[in-house]
């Protein structure tokens, strides 16, 4: 941590810092300047944060050097995570694909999506029975019959299952029936869920918030990972900017970056960052070659009736180019499809 | 709602859409253009929004037309609405100082900021106990044990509590306590603390999402108000922009442009907007000229040692200043500052 | 200037920094912590940014802490200025309103807008004869023979000129005809234009880009200063943001903060933020309460012909409640409406 | 154009909008619903741009439906277009790589770079001699002794050359030696230059505005290509987001998205768009696997004392791995890359 004085701060200011923070057990190196004075802290940055030093007499900022999170930082943990999934794994050397459709509607509608999804490649089953709608008079999931529509399917196809939480009061219930625990980027800051999500004992997909810096999202991993669940995977699926020709603009760094800060497998999804069909294949093939953990897409068999998120679904034609490409494009960056034989036995 | 078909619609294409509109119940007015056929739609929307008419072979694109919130829509609630807080008003006519510390921490600290907010002209008290903090490493503040301590302020002081929820679970306990329940912008779509808020019989204030449209704003108050509660109060708190020079972008003009789309009250918190000390007045300065209903500021008495948001609590000198400013600016744009007196006894 | 070092470095790394450094006439502070070694720089900071030290093995981060703008910086000139355009001042202690038609059209409708202008309390006449415009299509401005109607209407009325100018080219043209030039947010970075404006002998107006940080703006006021001219005003007029209810998203923190790192006036463009006609007034009061040194208004005698930005012009019943406003709210925050008489001769 | 009235619009509102539109020689068609009603406009919407149907009384929206360029618009044009630079092609098919250093600095720093380029794949040569730089105290260029420098390199290497222009007054200069005129993200609504770039009778690429949409776009290349000029290149690079932890937000759905709406090639700059050394390649991955018809990347014999952007540019190590890159990817979605064979003698 770096303390900057104000140029017109005084010697007296200067001390006051140096003393509290060596009060706090901490070292301060003070570099003075012809225009600032610069204050270089060593110690325990958490023991710092509470001494609210950016309110001290003649202080101008207060910069943060380390990362303020430890658990998921790679600084601390040099070899990228590998997270299972009902024995499919997630992470580096393989590419995962996840799909299904936007919400689980029927057993019928949802089967038939699981096996398109399998013929392309997909090993995780997707599905929404809680779904957080902006309007309220949207439709808003079938709840626990949803939960188990999937499971059935699961038995039915052998996909382990992904579906998103809403409340911390449902995660017990959702994890009862899911493999993994989808955090949607409407609650990538709802702490008392990803605490929840924590202590569930299933691993978490944790979408960044439409809105959230990739610091914040390595922040919101933290706060699970604090529960003493380290089986994490991050999921970017677009942020909000000033450009309307797509729902959510696509932060394909965001992949690489998050790849290099922290050490969990990170999966892109170019259903809901495009927000349209025909951006889907292009989306997936910049998430493969860009070196992405895994993707997750929507299919649905008639996405003229679907309830939820029609238009971003893929149909026919698109499942087998989806297919091709998560075959083809895997081993130019030196991954391979994860499949089926992939998975350890539970 | 507008549907625009694509320049390469043939008749078939626009006689599938019209004919499920009439399906639908609707009616649809055909436009055919030189390059484009449009069709107007009048009807239930509710009704089409379910029929996903986007995803039709030859649609372009589909145009909303009305507001997608009714409750709390002034299109059929002409007159702006006050809320009463504890008897206090917030609404036209008025302008309400709501202050305190962003954090309660020790009997002491709380009753003394509130000594402070109220020599300033405050009527409502504020105080986190519950605290929403990126870092699970930060202080997440006292939980009940706080609201013990702001219950006894009130008694102390005669001001009625604003504090804040941050789970659909802790709702009642918090309502038990406070006379209006604050949603953060951290769960501006937390749809089910939204719903059980919308259920504790207290007023509601709802915080702008940092990065939430103004039409997300009124939707997440939709929520609240569709559970059968319509005390809620808008609270612009600044957005998230590419600026860094402060906090966040205090967005002003979502004051007039939402209180002419809705017809709740809104207030502006200047203290979480530009998140530095020496903003908060000139920020309050603008918020009450501009129309808002209310201003929610930061106060501490020893600002160097809060735990939270310490750089952005106003100090001495400034609140005597503050004090001016919200008696002597309110009169300029036809209002008063709400005193203790316009309370209705509950 | 800190030089943050990555955890990964060694001693070779820092005493290359060092000795860098030490060749280029610096100073090098190096302060060793547990994780991390960061140096402070003393000297020539233009110096160092020629050294390129980002690139040097084991640099993880360069953190800058002087300003990177002098001339308009505060630091060095603690005194705000005034800047006279005609003799008519712009700075602390007043509030000038500049208004007139957004295009120049006829010698008509230009009289008569500066006739409304002048009524509602306007000493400044604004209007545009060349005019930037997304589209190629669009009205252009009427070039010369604009200015040499703005130069008639301010021989009949007394009212010093603010006119747009777009190509470096042009300027001595404009400037032969204005009392300020305007340059407008699409070019706040067209330094070839910042460069002859501040050649040119005038007085400049310099709107903030509306994807402009406060640190380019001033850079962008540094590029006209450098040039021999310290006569810029800096006009906030909206920025860039997700919100799509307004055009633009006026920064109003953007006035105390630009007031603070720089010595130069700062006014408020309350129409192209808003680009509505409802919006003019509230944003206007909420300029003028912050501290803005002025406001430039849209004004048209029949806005519904208007070939540019009608739908923003203020109309009859408007203007009399703005030039009400101009005088009842400047009194409030220490300052008065300026007015002819404040005019130095020239 | 669509033309939504507002709910308190009357009869005589709606006819007002239907004779206006009639009498410029259009049709207007009505459709009245329970809440609103919609009128649809057929004719010339140019014309109906000029009318300023925004400022009618009772209209509450105005909405376009075709798109606002013409002459780069797939609508009428609907293959995709090939631009020869010096013969070299950019378009459907293929993939051209255009590499060189930020700034040129000597003849032996170009000649150098250039080399690096052409090793790794390189057709095309980049190289600044006119810099835009946000600072007046940064490094702005040789001017026309790069110039000569970059022709030198031109007749040693055999590589056409891409050199930005700034300033509407240079542009002949700058087409006296180039092979293709760029304009930067800056001047991206610089009309004037824009023109000036239509008539000089040379390719132009077309950067993105950091703050632009795809619209405005493709509305500055409707600009060049009024003035005669068709043999246009988009480049996307980055636009400007909350993150913080890159220089730019790649916006990789820009490349499908432009394609679609116009039929202009469009490369990536990935150097720019992440602003450092780490995310060259991986973004480059990502611009081919997504379709884009070229990258533009920064290379330096010596990036630790580059003038200009050194963090950025490629080293030995890199350079090798994007010369395998460019050769194997685009096969892989049915392009390859562009040799120097493929050249059409001018």
């Amino acid at each position: 941590m770096v303390i900057v004085m104000a140029p017109e701060a005084n010697e007296a200011d200067i001390n006051a810092v140096v003393s509290l923070v060596e009060t706090a057990g901490g070292d301060a190196f003070v570099s003075r300047g012809v225009e600032r004075t610069i204050i270089g802290l060593v110690g325990d940055i958490q023991q710092f944060g509470a001494l609210n030093l950016r309110s001290l007499r003649g202080v101008s900022d207060v910069v943060r050097i380390s990362a303020p999170y430890k658990l998921v930082s790679r600084e601390n943990h040099r070899e990228r995570s590998v997270v299972r999934v009902g024995g499919v794994p997630i992470g580096p050397g393989t590419m995962t694909l996840i799909a299904g459709p936007c919400a689980v509607e029927t057993p019928e509608q949802t089967l038939a999506a699981a096996r398109m999804a399998q013929a392309a490649g997909a090993t995780l089953l997707r599905g929404g029975a809680f779904k957080p709608r902006t309007s309220p008079y949207a439709f808003q999931g079938l709840g626990e019959a949803g939960l188990r529509i999937l499971a059935d399917v699961r038995a039915e196809t052998g996909m382990p299952v992904v579906t998103e939480v809403v409340d911390a009061a449902d995660v017990d219930l959702v994890a009862s029936y899911a493999d993994m625990l989808q955090i949607g980027t409407r609650n990538a800051q709802n702490f008392a869920l990803l605490q929840a999500a924590g202590e569930a004992g299933k691993p978490v997909m944790l979408k960044r918030g439409m809105n959230g810096t990739i610091e914040e999202w390595l922040m919101a991993a933290e706060y699970v990972a604090q529960r003493g669940n380290l089986d994490i995977v991050l999921c970017e699926r677009g942020i909000r900017t000033f450009e309307k020709a797509t729902r959510n603009t696509l932060d394909i760094s965001a992949v690489p970056v998050a790849q290099r800060l922290g050490h969990l497998p990170v999966i892109v999804d170019p259903s809901h960052s495009g927000g349209s069909r025909d951006l889907v294949l292009p989306l997936t093939r910049a998430a493969i070659a860009i070196g992405a953990d895994g993707v997750i897409i929507d299919v649905h068999p008639h996405p003229e009736t679907a309830l939820c998120d029609g238009p971003q679904a893929l149909v026919d034609g698109d499942l087998r180019e989806l297919a091709r490409v998560v075959r083809d494009l895997p081993p130019v960056v030196g991954r391979s499809l994860t499949v089926a034989q992939d998975a350890v036995p539970a």
